[in-house]
């Protein structure tokens, strides 16, 4: 896995990314891999926005990983940017090789980057070993996530 | 409180809502209320991104409340816009009169006006007041919210 390349997705990358994330316990009932017209919408306007990034894990020319980061400015914290991380994938096929550590590191790394003062995410209560994943990696459960749904 | 007045905070509001951001038992130890220059540059940036809101509740012409929304666009959910809340506070003076409730009441009716998907907000675990006022309010306490603090 050492010619893993970190890059921005492209539209041709859209099928693979929306591939993934239907492939997963909470995203195979919510998805529609099958019908990517609503998802064509959404990258344009990701695409079109300089604080999203759509990052994918390219190994030999296959999208193997993907996370978005969305750079949000605010006031809290004197006014420091925070990058959160929303929507990370690894394949199936290449699960246990640390490219989940590689990918969460390269979105970090970017974060740094670019000056922010925090990185946050939100993961779902049931997914357990991602919570000892992140906790490996420094991340510190501090905060209660919430969601509320709207129906149209 | 019938004559709150919800608006989008100007250049103007500034210092009262760093004032609010500052006079919280974890604000307080982390915000510079006295030096506004850090603040105006990330409300630049917030009034300069069509994503992003920067609430006040006005009460004849104080700013007794802030929130801020952060719309953010995404693949997953069917490529659904989601709407995130950070950085609530209600002034001390005009706490336990329901302004919170409207104040988040408003934020949801924007993110379904927008068309938005999902309204979504962390809560650090110690403001259990908090998690309460949000469970009433129909969210769903669903993720654990990491962060990782990144120093310069």
């Amino acid at each position: 896995m050492e010619q893993i390349n970190f890059r921005i997705a492209t539209i041709d990358d859209l099928a693979a990314v929306v591939g993934m994330l239907a492939d997963d316990a909470l995203g195979s009932v919510r998805e529609s891999p099958d019908d990517l017209g609503p998802y064509r919408a959404a990258f344009a306007e990701i695409e079109g926005d300089p604080r999203q990034e759509l990052l994918v894990a390219d190994y030999e020319g296959a999208v193997v990983g993907t996370a978005q980061l969305s750079y949000l400015p605010g006031l809290a914290h004197r006014g420091a940017e925070r990058a959160q991380i929303e929507s990370v994938r690894v394949g199936r096929a290449v699960r246990g090789t640390g490219l989940g550590t590689r990918l969460i590191e390269e979105c970090v790394r970017r974060a740094r980057e670019r000056g922010c003062g925090l990185v946050q995410l939100t993961s779902d209560k049931s997914r357990v070993d991602a919570h000892r994943f992140y906790d490996r990696l420094g991340f510190e459960a501090t905060h209660v996530g919430y969601k509320l749904k709207l129906t149209p």
